[in-house]
Parts: structure tokens; C-alpha cells; sequence
């Protein structure tokens, strides 16, 4: 029997298996994609852009996912909601999930489009770029919503990419209202600028209403507020967010909350090898620390770590388990 | 249209999907599984297996598809042949195969068992352990062998691990005969020393009959001849084979044919991380020298450096192109 106490955090997202493969920057431009970022595709053109990809590997994936795996590595109680189809890829997303020791069990789809995948090309630079055919994520609707599992989460943590299929939009809607009323903490990703650009309005009442820790990186905030500079941004993330968690990539992250403001490096690193789920890893470390209760630098130093860890090799979960770097993130403080 | 001229290597074998991850020796023991073994596991078995497995991470595999696309990445022209079903993952195996430049057209089975797979556990002495469903590959049979494509391949090349499956077998023994008639080349994989165990004496039988190169390792080659010395079996390779390859892991190769013999040493590596696929890409070096021309040392250490690179990485497939590698290779004989 599941035990229903506390859950550390709970967290929704698109399930997605990701196909990695390395490809150089005139693949990107002859296929119309922007480096950095996601773009949606539909089934017809994630089969173009699959048949022209190199051999790829595949592992699962799912920004959400990634970070609800990256905080039971960490030794915190995860759950995750999102929606496969009962097909190959979609048993390989729940394995992988489970075997991590995450709580998971969203009914999968058993009809309509398969599980969805997200193709993503990393580039010389290391670098990736990606594009999602959202499959049988779209189906994820208010119906897999768990009052009483959202209630037990100390934290919620929902992706911005929900936004994008309606339904999973309305799935989000109904979580959020649920944590915000039960007193739960409310975390959102941004999770890429053109989503941003995409779901603005919806993203600013959020902020407002809703979200009580906010995580973007420096081209999703300045999208948010439309401006250009990344201190302008962090004036208005510091007018609007009760928290905000401001990642810059090798410039370490910025930490804002009431009086607060942290500036936290970036954990040190041998070799960049792929920045596929530094994000993901980064809210990992921090939810788990906020969910531990410590001060907002600490959460940001284990989101540091996290990251660091996920970027020295391919792929966007963790390799190690994260709860052995605590030490290493935290000693200076203790 | 597809160029009707001769291609270097046709390979044929069980079409697999591997999936990898890292286990330590205990998970071995409590699985029955013995180290450095491929053991073959029927779906009820795989599916105990992939529970009990942590994340892990999909790739196309198959020991002859290993060694073809080996070949193909020397530069070499490579057509393979083995049966995947109409899913998800024989759609993985078919794009990592054509997106490496093999030609790969057999039909996919549209009825019976999933696309096979093989869950590698890698141990932290770097060293691959196999339980291995076949599925879709135990339907190979004569059917898929078109003598024509057989007759145009300057080398055949057949894994043992053919044997496992019947019709396969009818398959394998159907293609040896018309490469044989033909007066190609056909070479043979023992793949295993519990394979061998399993079909001793028709190996036996083939590699006296019709076998004209032989790969096989150290403890696959005394399995065949039932001796516990190395340079015992090396006596009965020489009376019996045309040409043997015999691998040793760290200690290189030994090559015989005829009235030669050449040790060739392994190729240096700077750390061993996952000997999944060493035979395979050894075969591939040595095989896309000899379809070349070279003598036989040279083909040796062309296997050598193959072998280094794929040991170097997680995974059984080569991740540079192995023609950037050949200079380093015969460097020192040109």
C-alpha cells in the first residue's frame, strides 16, 4: 500500500522520451530550428526531422519529469503526473521513472497518438536544440488530477510547456487552484522563451495569482516582461514574484524573494557535454532544499550542483545520485 | 534506385534493441546471470529483468548490425539483414541503421513478438552481461534471403547467435551456401561461449565445411574445441580454419591462416568504460580491410582500433567515423 503521507513534491509535465543525437549547426538552419530552443512539431514532421538525425539514443525525458527524478535522487519523496500511450516508448518513460524510486501512475492513453518524443540535437558547442512531437501527452486532461495527491504535495512544480496542449492546460489550471488553496506551494518553469511568447498573458496572471516560486533563465524572464536586459527583468521579477529563480547558464542564477537577493556561481565543472535538463536540474536541487526548509542560497547551491552534474554528460537525468553532492554544494555554509 | 554493384560486407543476424545500464555484480547473482555471458531470456523473463533494472538507455544493437555499421563507418558498403517487428522500436532500429548509411530492407514481421531487445547490465569493471529476447528476430527465415543481394557481397558475415532461433538457422545455413557456391567469402562470430556450448558441433561442422574466417574469443574458441588453454585451441584453429581471428580482450589478437600467424597488440584506450560491442567492431575493422585487400595484420589492427574506440564509450556503436581512425591504425606499416 502506497503511503499517504507528505509527498516532497509533486510534479506535472508532458512525458516525453527523448532522442538524442549529435548534429552540427547548418542541420539546425536547414531545418528551420533555433538553437537553444523548442519547437513544436506534429507527427508528419518530428518523422521528416527523425528520418534526417543521425543514429540517436534513446532515454526518457520530459522536463518536469527530469526535475521529479532529479529530487528523488536527491532522497526526496516525488511524484510525478503526465500521460503516455500504453505502447513501447511509454513503458520505457514509466520504468524509468519508477526505477528511480518515483511515484508514477498516470493511466496511460489507450488509443490516440503514441507516446510523445522530443527530438533533440546537441550541438559542437554543446548546446541543444529540440523538437517535440507532443503525442499522447495532449490527452494528459483535468481528470488525472488527484485532488487528494496534490493536496499531500508540499510543493507543486508545474511545467510551462503544459500550456501548450489545451487540455494539459486545463489539467494545470485545476492542480494549481487545488495547492494554492490547500496552502501548497506553487512552483512554475517557464520553461522556453517561445512558450513564453506563446502563453504571455496566461504566464503574468500566474505570476500575479498563483505562483509562489517561479523558475526561468534569462531569455524566458526577459520574454516574460519584454525587455532586453536581464537586470530590467530582475526588477520586475522582484515587483511581481514572491520568489523567483533566475538561471544564466555559466553565470551562476539569481535568487529574489521579499528582501532577499542571492547571486549563486555555477557549480564548477571538467567538461560541458550537453546542457540538455540543466533547468530541469537546477529546479530539482532547489525544490528539494525548499522542500527541506533551507534558506534560499542553500536551494539555489543544490540547484547549482544538480545542474553542474547533468551537464558533464549526455542526457538530462542524473548519472549519480544527487544526494552525494549535498556536501559538496552545501559545506561552505555549514 | 539501389546501386546493383558489389557491396563489402552483407551481415546477418537477430535484430536487437539494447538497453543499457549500470549494475553491480549482486544484481548479476540474484538474476542468475554469469558475467561477460549472453543468456537468453524469453518476454515473461525480460519483462521480471527490466523491472528489476534501473534507467536505462535505448540503442540499436545486434551483434551483426554492431559489426555492418562498423563497416559502413570505415567507408566500407554494408547491407544488413535481420527481422525487427512493425513497432516502435524496430522503427529505431531500421532509422539507426539507414542514418549510418547501411542499406537495410527487410520486411518487418507484421504479426507475432515485439521488435527483439538486449538488457545489458554494465558492471563497474566496465564489463557487458546480456539477457537477451529475441522476438521479432526468432522469425528470420529463408524467405528474407535474397540470393541475388547474397551473391553480390564480396563477404558474408553470420553471428552464432543465429542458431538460437530455427528458422534463422534454416536461414543462416541457406545464405553460407549460396555465398559458398558463389565463391565469396563467409565468415562466422562464435558470439558466445554458452552459444557455442548450445551448437558445438554444427559450428564445428560449418567452420570445416564452409567458414572461410572465423572470429571468435578466448573463451568462446576453447569452448568450441573443448580445451581450457588458449594455445591449445590456437592448435586446433590452425588445423581447422582457413583464417582465424581470435580476440583476447587487453591482450590483442591473434590472427592464423595457412602458414601465418600475427599477434597484434590492443589498441591503447585512455579509460575502459563499456566493452559492449568489442568483438563486433573488432570483426568490422577486420573485415573492411580484408574486402579492401590488406594483408592480414593489417586487418588485425584495423579490428584493434574499432574495438578501442567502441570500448571507450558507453554503447556498441561506433561515435566517430571509424576512416578518421585508419591512419592511426596502419600508420605504422605504410
Amino acid at each position: 500500500m502506497t503511503d499517504r503521507g507528505d509527498i516532497d513534491v509533486v510534479g506535472i509535465g508532458n512525458a516525453l522520451v527523448d532522442v538524442l543525437c549529435h548534429e552540427n549547426e547548418g542541420f539546425l538552419l536547414s531545418h528551420g530550428l533555433v538553437k537553444g530552443t523548442m519547437q513544436l512539431i506534429n507527427e508528419a514532421g518530428a518523422r521528416r526531422l527523425y528520418e534526417a538525425m543521425g543514429p540517436g539514443v534513446e532515454m526518457s525525458g520530459g522536463s518536469a519529469a527530469n526535475t521529479i527524478v532529479g529530487v528523488a535522487s536527491f532522497g526526496g519523496r516525488a511524484h510525478y503526473v503526465g500521460k503516455v500511450r500504453n505502447d513501447q516508448l511509454g513503458d520505457v518513460f514509466a520504468h524509468d521513472l519508477r526505477s528511480t524510486g518515483v511515484e508514477y501512475d498516470t493511466p496511460p492513453a489507450t488509443e490516440g497518438p503514441p507516446t510523445g518524443r522530443c527530438l533533440i540535437m546537441v550541438t559542437p558547442d554543446a548546446q541543444r536544440t529540440m523538437g517535440t512531437f507532443l503525442g499522447a501527452s495532449v490527452s494528459l486532461s483535468p481528470d488525472d488530477i488527484d485532488a487528494d495527491l496534490i493536496a499531500r504535495g508540499k510543493i507543486l512544480y508545474l511545467e510551462g510547456y503544459l500550456f501548450d496542449p489545451p487540455r494539459a492546460q486545463d489539467a494545470f489550471r485545476v492542480a494549481a487552484s487545488i495547492a494554492h488553496e490547500r496552502g501548497r506551494v506553487v512552483s512554475l518553469t517557464l520553461s522556453d522563451p517561445f512558450c513564453v511568447d506563446r502563453h504571455r498573458h496566461a504566464f503574468l496572471e500566474l505570476v500575479k495569482g498563483y505562483v509562489d516560486v517561479l523558475f526561468a533563465n534569462e531569455a524566458e524572464i526577459c520574454s516574460l516582461y519584454e525587455v532586453h536586459d536581464f537586470d530590467a527583468a530582475l526588477q520586475h521579477a522582484r515587483q511581481h514574484c514572491q520568489i523567483a529563480a533566475l538561471t544564466r547558464s555559466a553565470r551562476g542564477s539569481v535568487i529574489v524573494g521579499g528582501d532577499e537577493v542571492h547571486v549563486i556561481d555555477a557549480h564548477p565543472i571538467e567538461a560541458l557535454v550537453d546542457t540538455t535538463g540543466a533547468g530541469d536540474l537546477y529546479a530539482a536541487g532547489f525544490l528539494f532544499g525548499l522542500s527541506r526548509g533551507l534558506d534560499l542560497a542553500s536551494c539555489g547551491r543544490l540547484g547549482s550542483v544538480a545542474a553542474a552534474e547533468v551537464i558533464s554528460h549526455v542526457g538530462a537525468r542524473p548519472q549519480v545520485p544527487l544526494a552525494k553532492l549535498m556536501d559538496t554544494a552545501l559545506g561552505s555554509t555549514r
